[in-house]
């Protein structure tokens, strides 16, 4: 199990490394919304994304040996530019399987930082299968972009650093593979003071809501919707700290998630990806059950492609 | 001509009502830009951009009797929406004159601070002529959008800020009527230690650049660029300001506007206007010029229509 301690020796290992990042409001969204909501902007992290956190905990607690053939991973995007990211700090080489689909913009990240990537077909049977053969090949080190310790305990820091600074009633994160939602539920119980944690999660990829409500994890799913960071299934680590820590999960649908992503840019002026905006779209949708509670919202991320944006200005 | 102390004391006038605004920077941009430069995000302040500093100093300067019948102003935008909730914080009412072709997202906000719109075709003389119109018809007080000497000191508020906190060797501002570039030059004379002050433009409304270069203010032109925050011409208070404490006015390509906000979007993940990514073009496009040295951009605001980008998403 994950400690407070875990968490807190994570949070040293990491804080060099990453940046302790802001926390906005909105007058205009409370008033929406009938609540205050902050939100701890992970867009603002380095690699766009929270994923750092995790990547750079699990590899720091590589061994010399461990790191010498490298490190390999399977992930949509955030997770891969992070590990790419993090083996580059620890001077060693990171192998990355990502879909086909993956946005450009991540694509062009994990490049950039001399991830090498070998790209599949986007289910997770050919992610975990294309996976397995390069590590084969290359003898790395696996690490698993959600269902691992290291990871958990390193994501789990977002919430603590938010849990430090304010007090709150409930804290929300979008939920795909669970290694935020888990850390989130995790850093809730041993920093903060009797908070709710709610995941947030796309009806089109609802395997975490599932699984809670059947008692076991769902591990095969289609997925489709709009968050492209949700499309994983939810990990067996994961399901176990979220079926104890995790009070519910609320399911929104694609058109819901793009009008909280809209708002999110319209009013705060920041750039989320649409699996980000998944936790406001949530409470929007259950306004009743957050009416004038202290909320905190972790944004995922900022990894968006802006070519609809841009190339319709051009 | 206004004094350092006049800036101050517009400062303690506006100081309750606005953001201090914070500064950002990315290591990627100055990577590519060659020169560290900082950002003082206006995007982030009240009305999403700096007009509201001017516009409230500006009202908060007029006698009861003065406010009575109302203010009455033309923008493009921003200023419309700044004196529209300027004026409702003054518990008095705004007629705002916009051309028919302003951002829909620039409208609605208007409306949403109480502004009373009336629309024209989109050119100086038909805003001038029916703003006159309509001041008549309700004996309400102008307030220019930048000819305004408490216009000015207001917009001057945003670099001294900047300056009271970072050291730098240029700033940088956008100009359109000149209200934050001859309130920046003045704020950097006052405030700054032996600063440049540069003034960045689009090259398709460039009078402000040729009114330098042929040391008289133009009054006429045909504006054409993607900037729709900078389409106004010079002001006569503005030029006067501009000619005496400007070191230079660089223009730019519309090409190379988009390419600097795209840059702004990506790298550090926030919602900047066209009119906005004016200045780091100019950087971008001479990075002789700018090499080594400690820059300040003023991001003037982050009003953009977001249509283009969600409605490709839907």
């Amino acid at each position: 199990m994950i400690s407070a301690n875990d968490i807190r020796q994570s949070h040293e290992r990491i804080k060099e490394h990453i940046h302790d990042t802001p926390l906005l409001n909105s007058e205009s969204i409370n008033a929406l919304a009938g609540c205050e909501i902050t939100f701890k902007c992970e867009n603002f992290q380095k690699v766009g994304a929270f994923k750092i956190r995790g990547a750079i905990n699990a590899i720091k607690c590589l061994s010399k040996n461990e790191l010498k053939n490298g490190v390999v991973t399977h992930s949509s995007g955030n997770h891969a530019q992070a590990i790419a990211k993090a083996a580059k700090l620890m001077n060693t080489v990171a192998y990355i399987v990502m879909p086909e689909n993956a946005p450009k913009v991540k694509v062009n990240a994990v490049q950039s930082y001399g991830g090498k990537i070998t790209f599949c077909t986007p289910t997770l049977e050919a992610r975990e299968s294309s996976m397995k053969h390069l590590q084969k090949k290359t003898s790395a080190v696996f690490i698993s972009p959600y269902d691992h310790p290291d990871i958990i305990s390193g994501q789990a820091t977002a919430a603590k650093e938010m849990l430090e600074k304010i007090p709150l009633n409930v804290i929300l994160a979008p939920v795909g593979g669970g290694g935020l939602l888990a850390g989130t539920a995790l850093a809730s119980k041993y920093f903060g003071n009797d908070i709710d944690v709610i995941g947030a999660e796309p009806s089109g990829a609802d395997d975490a809501y599932r699984s809670l409500k059947e008692g076991k994890r769902i591990t095969k799913q289609t997925p489709n919707t709009i968050a492209d960071g949700l499309l994983t299934t939810l990990g067996e680590l994961n399901y176990s700290i979220i079926k104890d820590n995790v009070n519910e999960i609320l399911t929104v649908e694609d058109y819901d998630i793009l009008n909280a992503m809209r708002l999110i840019w319209e009013r705060l002026k920041i750039i989320v990806e649409p699996s980000c905006a998944v936790p406001l779209a949530a409470v929007l949708c259950n306004k009743e059950q957050f009416k004038g509670k202290k909320i905190g919202i972790i944004l995922s991320g900022g990894n968006v492609d802006l070519d609809p944006f841009f190339n319709d200005f051009l």
